[in-house]
């Protein structure tokens, strides 16, 4: 990927009728000639750009209807084969202000991945943090460092940058899921390592269990084996399953409705998911959490540094980030850029499953901000 | 600045005769237009450029003669004004290789400031991190949160996001420095805020103090002031003068010629800036050191992830990277882009100091890397 | 309680005939009886004592069997009320070799509390961290900061300092629970503060609910309630089920069989309990774990830095610490004085539940020595 | 040292005529009886000692004298030699309410050291936190790891647990100083290793050079040695100079006459003496600071959770310390027990230097109380 132009004329006299500009003279202009010789650029054309009064972000506000990604995901089941250099049958989002590049945001990657009965996706590692989320379906086991964890509606699988891992699935059905990467981010800073690893997986790791050996040793609240404990920067609990996550959101709500803390808004649950070992976000660049919100109930406008991707996981609503506005239903995934306001609507449609709640996974970058002293958050007092 | 298309057309067939790549067929044509329609990427097209096996930057190893730099910001000096708006006259490198924008490496803004004898370049802040580095001159003082804090040659002067901040020129001549930012980065994450301040500061303001009340504060070796002590992210030694950076590379110097440890490697004297206040970095996304090698000796070549700007603050030597190799002498500023090798060899002149020693300032974005369990670093071994 | 003389006569003369002493004369006499005019003590003199080669505790390792606990308890509940002054029916351990103070160890505090049907302990809070670990039982609630807890087998419920707290018991039979605190550790360091609290209380805390509202905001693994969160110095989850500590060893153990790490040692199981919000120890003066031993193992002795009080949760066994050793049953508690070595082996008797292990709740000091960079341990090598 | 009585009668009826106490009865006689037998003690005959509603501390205030000190010193330096076994000629403070033993307050140590001419104190370590301070004279090295540090008026050096450490006084003259240490503390948890060293140090290290390596290392403000650099939980610095504390006294009180922050009250500067490596204390477990109060000024009645030991280093004062008040001179040394208010007011006299003010160093336990989240300051309200 190339997207830097290989000629180098920073310098534009486009500038010359704005009024914080020099005048423009013959001397000026030999002057800008001198800046691009010499491969400089003055801060002063650059200024409003490169340091604006707030987050202008390039990325811009989108929807993708699960149905599409599906059906395109199924499409290159048939059409494209899983293996050794292509690595995954991973399809990404790209941002329609990112000029063409796999970016769902600036800093983060989403990608719809998709598995055939049967198939393999081969062995690699990389810096690159990354994680999966299951919107629906079950079957395909990802071995991370050689412990085979299940896959099923509703889990989120962390994996910290530099663990080995591969994908197979033992079903008599394709499968599907989110991956969500910090691809971008370390583009950007360059960063990056890879490494290939085993083109077959041991008898072994073909196994399926019902829990990985991750949840036995991490997945008690409260509670870490002292013999593995220490602390690590990317969680060592490999999937947080839907059942306690739902317990979680639905004991927030029921809190609230007794008049306890809980919720962070009338009739808006929500959790984050933690590293056991540090009590800090699940990934060094990344965080997970997820949302519910009862049928009826809108979130209040709120902008944050740092960009998040959503995918609704059940129930229906109306989605306004900035100036675009949607209706979402299950599966769908949209992007929130930097600062751009984003408020939620839960609307429950037949269709719709009892509770009638709006459930949403959402992935951010917020720990770079965090971590840099950067994060701000802005509650719309209108709205 | 638009370094984005705005056609969203990413699938390329041109991958058709790559062995990795799927076989091309009318399906296959007409699933890649239905991913361009959708605004997706399949990931098997890219991974090889997204995901390489080591960092390989966009960034090149470049070289700018001060000499160069100083002529042209001489030049600019007379025919643009600072002022609000353009708020400085500041000139930035700009990578041959990162497409004319105004970045020394995809992370790091370096750039000359120029100030003429009376100006005011008015007060302003931003979340961007910076710092001043004096590699000749003196007269001005940069005025940080009120406190006049003078510049004088080999002075470092960090300054965290968010402080107000404005310089004046009290001197009869003009004065250059070099100013360094995150300004690349918090464009790329986007988490910019900007506010102007006021044009014109109080009387008091423009007193030229011989040292800042922050150095009186902070600047005691080993001892903080009870009354203002507590973490803060920036560091509040708003100056770190040069008698106390040359004597701490002397004593590291004399420690080695005694038997004792205190250099980074023969003939290697490095000392860090820190924060008083946490004992890390100086700024939450910048890390700056000062080298001292004594004349004949040379480091050994070594990689980092992240990016570096190197300034020569006196002597002469040869510094190679990667394929790159240049003769530096006072002033001159070089870029080291992540992962690139670099070495340093020191090498006495005529025209230089007794010493003969070569010293050089860097700043790089190794605070990033070590926050997010990214930073790795790697000594060649047949160097 | 008064543990030291009124009388001030720090100096002997039996030091006389010790090679490292100064010879006796008539001017060491006087000199020494100046220093005791002027309160002073020369080191030489107590060196010995005061800094051994390594720590000789003034504790006495002891066993308390629970069944003499259990039937004193039992008849203070007919003969001591419960009430506001005396607070607690709690009977402390007072260790052999303590001087009859009510110290398990020279920083840790162990009792057995006992509540008859109907009766409340008034609402107290203190700066001394707290916990209650049930043997047997159930029909208790623990009231923190107006939020009832249910106690029940196996339960551990950590309390840290400042939190105010109250008791009832809402069944027909009494009940006993162990306390665990930091008072011998505060008494020394004199950082205690104490305020009594309502002698009543609300209706709505005198509910009996099957769950506390802390454990459905803090009690789901890996997951944080966002409203909620932040780090606090001691736990926010008021209670540890014993079905999930109890599911945390059987998985270790599981583990072990197949071959994978999880246990400490051979055949034993250990877990810790974390408080959520920093993933570091539930109070910041005490540790807690649990340990499961299975029948016929026994683990190696093993010095630690700091004491620990254990109680026989479930299972027999041998317990040698140091020169003691004895039979230990359930219920049972016993002491480890700093750096006396501990080995405990499990031995299944015919009255034992299936398993046959032997099950041990533990806490400690630790947390001290960890903070404060005096943590040590050694694992003896012939054993 | 045994400071507890080797019987087991913990439990008294004196406490019958307390209406917060069961009635007398045979039975209760009895079950106290019971207690006795079992090693048991109970909750309400205890708890008003234990649990106070503040901090009611054992130690008292007190007031040594300079000059009774150093005239004790002396004599011992003619009396007791100085070497293995004994290992030092140092005379510690002891308080009048803690039975006769070598304890300033229940967690600290304070000593007076004292070396004649041309000897040596033999090398040790041990885990106990360490220091010196030299309110007058000259001619002594400690040399700690090797490292040969001069000490002189005005220096604090610290010396971290396990560092190996002696003394050599290669003057003509005697020379004392003040050590303190965490011996109380260290002794009530059982914390202490304790090594001897060798007998004769090298050549080398009886070396008298003006500055010690560590100095050179780390003495220079803001910077650090990257060749070194690392957290250490012990400062690496070794020697604080006066001279570096004068200034930051001074810079303080200047400020505060300029109209700018920088005292912690009218008239009173204060400094804290940092761990480079962590900016944080010095040592683990004791805080060290200076104060200068300028003639005439008082400080507020201030109350702390934690012990303070205090010397004075030049001009007079008065100082009042709950019930207590004393007048001080240049070498006083007294002591603040926890939770008891100090105030100190400056009182040149005609035998004072120049300046009037009253200077003081202090040390504290605050680090024990920080980490262990049990820090508690109050500011008198009617003062």
């Amino acid at each position: 990927m190339t997207d830097q132009d290989s000629t180098v004329s920073p310098v534009s006299l486009t500038a010359e009728d704005r009024p914080d500009q020099p005048p423009v003279s013959p001397e000026l202009v030999e002057l800008y000639r001198g800046f691009e010789k010499a491969l400089l650029v003055p801060l002063w054309t650059r200024i409003g750009d490169l340091m604006p009064e707030h987050p202008r972000s390039k990325a811009q506000p989108h929807l993708w209807e699960w149905k599409t990604l599906l059906d395109l995901a199924g499409r290159s089941g048939d059409l494209v084969p899983v293996g050794r250099g292509g690595e995954r049958r991973a399809i990404a989002l790209a941002n329609p202000s990112l000029g063409g590049r796999p970016y769902a945001t600036p800093t983060l990657w989403a990608a719809i991945q998709y598995l055939m009965p049967g198939e393999n996706a081969p062995e690699h590692r990389h810096t690159q943090n990354a994680f999966r989320f299951v919107v629906e379906g079950e079957g395909v086991w990802t071995v991370v460092e050689r412990d085979p964890v299940p896959m099923r509606r509703g889990d989120f699988l962390p994996q910290a940058g530099m663990n080995w891992h591969a994908h197979h699935n033992s079903a008599d059905e394709p499968m599907a899921w989110i991956d969500g990467l910090d691809i971008p981010f370390q583009y950007d800073v360059e960063a990056q390592f890879f490494d290939f690893g085993r083109d077959e997986l041991s008898e072994e790791e073909h196994a399926t269990p019902d829990r990985s050996r991750s949840e036995r040793l991490w997945g008690h609240p409260g509670l870490v084996p002292v013999s593995q404990f220490g602390r690590r920067e990317g969680t060592p609990l490999l999937c947080y399953r839907w059942v306690d996550t739902d317990a979680a959101l639905t004991d927030q709500l029921e809190l609230e409705r007794e008049g306890h803390p809980g919720t962070v808004g009338p009739g808006h649950a929500l959790v984050r998911y933690i590293n056991p070992t540090t009590a800090q976000d699940v990934l060094p660049t990344i965080r997970a959490q997820f949302h519910r919100i009862v049928s009826g109930a809108e979130t209040t406008p709120r902008r944050e540094t740092g960009s998040s991707v959503y995918q609704v996981f059940d129930g229906s609503g109306r989605v306004t980030v900035g100036d675009f506005s949607w209706s979402v239903r299950r599966g769908d995934l949209f992007v929130v850029p930097s600062w751009q306001p984003v408020s939620i609507r839960s609307e429950a449609s037949l269709s719709d499953s009892d509770s009638g709640a709006l459930d949403l996974f959402q992935f951010s970058d917020a720990p770079l901000f965090n971590k840099l002293n950067l994060f701000r958050t802005h509650i719309e007092e209108n709205a």
